[in-house]
């Protein structure tokens, strides 16, 4: 009878992926290789099917059915018990926003996104202010309805990295603050290396290959996966045997290929982790976007911007491109890569300004959800930031406030699961580098294999099985702490700056 | 009330397409993109989506408003009419097979080609035999159950080709056994002209161009479509403003490329053609698959075979590939591409011996579905048949009986659609060449202009508003009549053969 009604559970689940992986791939198409002119035919496919997956999730007898299992799950083994547990609560969640509110979101959720696109082509924030703003009321009423301890935030922030509130945000920032704002004032009062060579003429096809040399390297999975070229770079998927990764490329700038290649392939490696008999499932589904992110942070930072993985692959990079690193040395290249300097957009900034941006974003989110900030003093208040943190004079707003699609799209909460990323991204690395003997070595020889199956060991093939606080315990013997970023920071840029 | 009840049916129509389109993606994207790994989940996602395209298409308060709207078409415009009209017809056949028989059907269509797929492995007809013995069984039960006044062939043909008939068939068939027969064996008698020019080496990239230049100059418009490379060539859609084709490319053979991709240009036009404002709907529908492929031919065969075409395009083809066809002229090349030669493959005989191939299949069909020939039999009859009408001993199962895909996927009744839409093809080109002035010179100046828009506003644009009988009388004065064909026979392989 349980075994029954299980089985039917899980059967419903696989069939809403089955819809959701269709959604992807209209999706993937549409940023691929869709023909202009489909456009619009394309977006009332992609909500006929998004209204279908939304109807399945809410089938009164499949709810019915996993509120039952969720009243005995000591009955389920412990996969089974994570599959039902989690989908419980994603329908305890969406039943807290009934369908005239989630109706209400979706109309001004497109109205606030074509207002952006309107701000962004006047580059005026006041065009989209108002629109802006009624969303901001919208979010907060949202998050009313679903609740909270704390702060406001939290209710959102859930949503995106469950367990994770505000007041750990906070903490975490305390250290992005005290630690790294004294170190950026330091490497920023420096002579920056040069990074000319990376700008120099780059021809497509040939950094295509080397692109295509990197994901193989890590050990993406080309049986099982693609890349192909987008406007921004993003990794889809649909179900662990195909998941693929985008990338773009600058003939102008070779690092844009270069790490965002690695960095979606990071993403990729987590889900071409999942194991296939989960599929469709909270077991073969990723924990929060920031152990998403950390997987893909750890890869681009932590392998991908390493002396040791250079030392293997920039002799292949002078091979491909001969002239342009014409009596560019190893310790040019790897410090070019490493170069530190403020810039206003949050997608180009280095790892280590990368967290004010984040910052300022979680702090004006916070403060226009619990309306101490007014949105029309949004933008003053974003450029005040701007000065403080990073030292910027903002004066065009699409390289300021509006430069970010996020709130656009009605994504609060959202923003700090980067730097969560990166901060579990450094705490998983340093684990993994005490637990796999000369991790470095390998990687000076081009063999990641060993961090690969580390990963996929520890992570990847586990799904949700545990939250994010649980997995960081479970693997390094304490939840989320700033201070292996910090290490990690000393040790490298002490190493590059003067510090 | 009517209008609100045509305009729920009309937007459930959309949506069921939504579906259908989203199908198509995903083969689609199985056929040209997807890696290997991905094949299994992409069958589930597949077979979840028809699942849901069959709910909604069956769904009980959809199909009560459609009878009611039927039963009085007189308060519909005529667009409204053939949309409510047409899918009623569609309901009423669907009715008659239960849900049990679909699934039967379903399992024996899956374990079939299963089968076909091992016996080709095997090269062995009697491996598959039985299997197809039980599914000809299950047609002739479908048959049945869908009723039909002169031959149990009709109940299954008029699921391809309403409104055609075998009877019908036979009629067409006596005019290519009379006409065609007699000029085959005068030209099977006479030396071959030469073509070993087209098999010589083409490279790949220059081809795809090639390629690209035949379609845009056909009026394939890029803007609302692509191309791709696939084993099969094809073409699919997503609703008119995005419909996509395939080809493939042989370094080895010139041809394959070239005529894949003006058959597939044209059966993408027609579709191009549909209104936007029908997008879903029967007046946004291909009316059969011969009309549908009376578009493919007309532009392979009256438009891409004809020496006016040549003459504007040949001087490119010498400029991509001089070598190749250094000291060959127009005539030589036009005489190539129009050699008649009997082979025992269908899909690469030229436009002649190719309704011999279909006439094997439609006879060997009707005489399994009348029962007057034993599945047992069928490979020894084929054979015979291969001797009889094509002068072939056919020594290999998989060049002979198991060459096509159709049996195993329960596609009984299709063959003759190719043929009659060559006879389409003619009797439309007659037409047009009768309406545009200089026509013929046209093409000789690359410009088909007048052709497509003769094409878009006689037949494209108006979806299922006609039956392909009534349009076929609506454009030429008669229903479809072979003697057009005929006189294209004559008039061009006269030329090119001494008849």
């Amino acid at each position: 009878m349980i075994k029954d009604k299980y089985q039917s559970v899980k059967n419903h689940l696989q069939k809403i992926f089955d819809v959701q992986a269709s959604i992807a791939l209209l999706n993937w198409d549409q940023e691929t290789k869709m023909p202009k002119g489909g456009a619009q035919q394309r977006a009332r496919q992609i909500s006929t099917l998004s209204g279908i997956a939304h109807e399945l999730l809410t089938d009164r007898a499949f709810k019915s059915k996993v509120r039952d299992l969720n009243e005995c799950l000591d009955q389920l083994n412990t996969e089974e018990s994570v599959n039902i547990n989690e989908t419980f609560k994603q329908i305890e969640r969406a039943e807290k926003l009934d369908t005239d509110f989630v109706t209400r979101r979706s109309a001004l959720v497109s109205e606030t996104y074509q207002a952006w696109t309107e701000a962004r082509a006047k580059k005026s924030f006041s065009v989209y202010q108002e629109q802006l703003d009624k969303l901001i009321q919208l979010k907060k009423e949202e998050a009313e309805r679903i609740g909270y301890n704390g702060h406001i935030y939290d209710a959102l922030l859930e949503e995106f990295e469950p367990g994770m509130n505000s007041a750990m945000v906070d903490k975490i920032f305390d250290g992005v603050k005290n630690h790294l704002q004294p170190i950026l004032k330091k490497i920023n009062a420096q002579k920056k290396p040069d990074d000319s060579f990376l700008f120099k003429h780059f021809n497509k096809d040939k950094q295509w290959d080397f692109g295509i040399d990197l994901l193989k390297n890590m050990g993406y999975d080309f049986n099982r996966g693609r890349q192909d070229i987008s406007v921004h770079p993003f990794s889809t998927g649909f179900g662990p045997d195909d998941i693929r990764v985008t990338t773009r490329i600058s003939e102008t700038n070779f690092s844009s290929m270069v790490w965002s290649c690695i960095h979606e392939g990071g993403h990729a490696l987590y889900e071409q982790g999942m194991l296939s008999q989960n599929y469709g499932l909270p077991m073969g589904s990723y924990i929060s976007l920031g152990i998403h992110e950390s997987q893909s942070r750890l890869w681009e930072n932590h392998v991908g911007r390493s002396k040791a993985y250079w030392e293997f692959h920039y002799p292949k990079v002078k091979n491909v491109f001969p002239e342009q690193f014409d009596g560019v040395s190893l310790n040019d290249f790897y410090a070019a890569a490493n170069r530190i300097a403020p810039s206003p957009i949050r997608t180009e900034a280095d790892e280590l300004h990368y967290h004010f941006h984040v910052l300022i974003r979680f702090e004006i989110e916070k403060a226009l959800l619990e309306g101490s900030l007014k949105t029309a003093d949004a933008e003053s208040y974003w450029n005040e930031k701007y000065k403080e943190y990073l030292g910027l004079d903002i004066t065009d707003p699409n390289s300021g406030i509006l430069q970010d699609i996020h709130w656009s799209l009605g994504s609060f909460g959202y923003f700090p699961t980067y730097s969560i990323g990166s901060f579990y991204a450094a705490q998983f690395h340093a684990q993994a580098t005490k637990e796999i003997d000369n991790l470095e070595e390998q990687a000076t020889t081009g063999d990641h294999s060993k961090l690969l199956t580390w990963l996929q060991g520890n992570i990847y093939k586990h799904g949700k099985r545990n939250s994010a606080e649980g997995l960081c315990k479970e693997l390094t013997g304490e939840g989320l702490n700033y201070k292996y970023f910090e290490a990690y920071v000393q040790k490298k840029y002490g190493e590059l700056y003067e510090l």
